[in-house]
């Protein structure tokens, strides 16, 4: 065996049916976030909890999943318009929701896009990786006039990322950045509610739509990351160790002793190098985690993987808990950011 | 477009020609590592130079070269017993050398493997990922007692890889790593060279093979990266910017003049997440260069990628070069370490 991304799909539903119902409670929509899975089966598992609409961010993930039957998809990515081709491929088929945050990329779609899509304006609330500063209205009001003047585009909303909760640690940072961030688009909504009576704001992230109880003044909310989490997750807050839905299992290829460390077939290609640094400013990339059967258990104490290369993983462990390992066995590791792990081994998933 | 992963067939030429006259001169053996490019032209490239032997890191892609012409292997990564079925198919095609350090994997081959391979002893050189301590001669002599008994299995030599070349800068750094590595493998090979005569000590890593001008005591180099070279290895000193062969090539996705970024589609999946720490603790994740018809020229000064996210990648700019710059444009980028890179974009690679 190669490593292998094992996914248990009674934790994964217990994940959807949670994030569903707080939806349905509070009457929101729930568009999740696909770019964490990726994959046609836990899109399904979305769909027998009534869930219809999706997000991706990408045009090619877009097209992925419009061919397995989702036909109402926001592309959560500031619009690139270098894909116009396979955007007006995707405009044609389905409920197309794009992104945009300059007057320039309005145009572009004004003139380009041959088929109806909704537009959604993208607010930086506080993360300044992409968006408009909610203070710049005269941007959005040109936007707006551009969007106007199309006969294929329709304002939809405004939407955020609110990605700085990833620098918090527990529920009551994850709900102070909540309150400030979403007060944003709150606010833009009451200035543009007037004229645009369906306006929509949308909200993503999955520490706040874990975390915070009242999401009801959003009309929608798109976190991905739930269905699965990880290490990270738990780190900031957002779950415990027991809802984590996925981990990878690796071959044991070599085992030194001398240093309380195995070598696992398992590297930065299949877990990507997102990492955790620890109070004594070690790295980790994983947590080990006990085997159960063909699914696992709890974390096996001071068991981490500490480096990677591209092939090989690191894994320090206590001398009692490596006296019990050979060569040919395997470890199961919990991802610390479960949506790059899963891509890197999209090819390689069990369902279990 | 996408990102897009662009190769410059000429340097590449050029660096395999270095690289091959180099071992050619000293009479020793180049067993390039294909890992850092998994394509089968650029290993057409080294065979039209006259190299006929390679080394990859998984049983996978010793499958995949041998399908495309290659029949002298090392799989340069400890034996995976859980791959024992596909190990014995690329046995019977090939002349396959595997990587043992414990009696366990030796053991475990003279009982499972059913076609004939050379047997390769990993030695720690000092990196401490994997290998035997080159004094525990014990072990050695243990293993070799169990390729005596096998029909099949023949000892061949001694292997290292002195990854912590990757910590030295410049040339002198790299020479006395060098020197004191390769110690530990003309040492076992004067110990063991009576008993087995035809033994040899194969070494690797790009800044050694780049950089050390008499590598004449090895009978075997097996650099990978040198291929392309990357801003890591030109931070190291194994190569001049001039000599780096590949970038990726991101469409610009939003512009933020107010703080001197733009957003570009190239994240984590297509990049990778090894960086570089500036002076300045800001983290580097690639260099822009310029634009130069279809191919590349040198770097725009100050204009560095800072931050990734899975699809996003946040690249800082001064004004003057920014106020150039629109949406739709591409911008192009050094990576930081090639062969993680090449390996996220196998499926966009375009060769100039």
């Amino acid at each position: 065996m190669v490593p292998v991304f094992l996914i248990n799909k009674e934790k994964c539903l217990k994940n959807i049916r949670a994030m569903t119902e707080k939806a349905r409670d509070q009457n929101i929509v729930l568009r999740p976030h696909f770019k964490t899975h990726q994959l046609r089966e836990v899109g399904d598992w979305f769909r027998e909890e009534g869930v219809n609409q999706c997000t991706v961010s990408s045009v090619d993930m877009g097209i992925f999943f419009s061919k397995h039957g989702w036909d109402d998809i926001t592309i959560a990515f500031p619009v690139n318009v270098l894909e116009i081709d396979k955007i007006n491929v995707l405009a044609e088929k389905v409920k197309l929701q794009l992104l945009v945050e300059s007057v320039d990329a309005a145009s572009f779609l004004s003139k380009n896009l041959h088929y109806h899509a909704d537009i959604l304006v993208k607010i930086d609330v506080g993360t300044h990786r992409t968006g408009i500063d909610p203070n710049r209205t005269d941007i959005i009001d040109q936007i707006l006039a551009v969007l106007e003047e199309s006969a294929l585009l329709s304002f939809r909303g405004f939407l955020s990322h609110a990605g700085h909760t990833y620098k918090a640690r527990g529920t009551a940072e994850i709900k102070a950045i909540y309150d400030e961030t979403s007060a944003h688009l709150i606010r833009l909504k009451s200035r543009y509610i007037n004229t645009y009576p369906d306006l929509i704001i949308s909200y993503g992230d999955t520490p706040s739509c874990s975390k915070v109880k009242d999401l009801s003044s959003l009309d929608e909310i798109r976190p991905g990351n739930f269905v699965y989490y990880d290490v990270m997750q738990y780190q900031i807050g957002s779950c415990d160790l027991d809802q984590i839905a996925v981990c990878v299992e690796c071959p044991v290829v070599a085992i030194h002793p001398d240093r309380n460390e195995l070598v696992i077939y398992g590297g930065a290609i299949h877990f990507s190098k997102d990492r955790i640094i620890l109070d004594n400013q070690m790295e980790m990339y994983g947590m080990v985690v006990e085997h159960q059967n063909d699914l696992w258990g709890v974390p096996v104490p001071s068991a981490l993987l500490v480096r990677l290369s591209q092939e090989h993983g690191i894994v320090t462990m206590n001398k009692n808990a490596l006296s019990g390992i050979k060569i040919g066995d395997t470890v199961k590791i919990l991802p610390i950011h479960s949506c790059l792990t899963a891509h890197q081994l999209l090819q390689h998933t069990k369902i279990i």
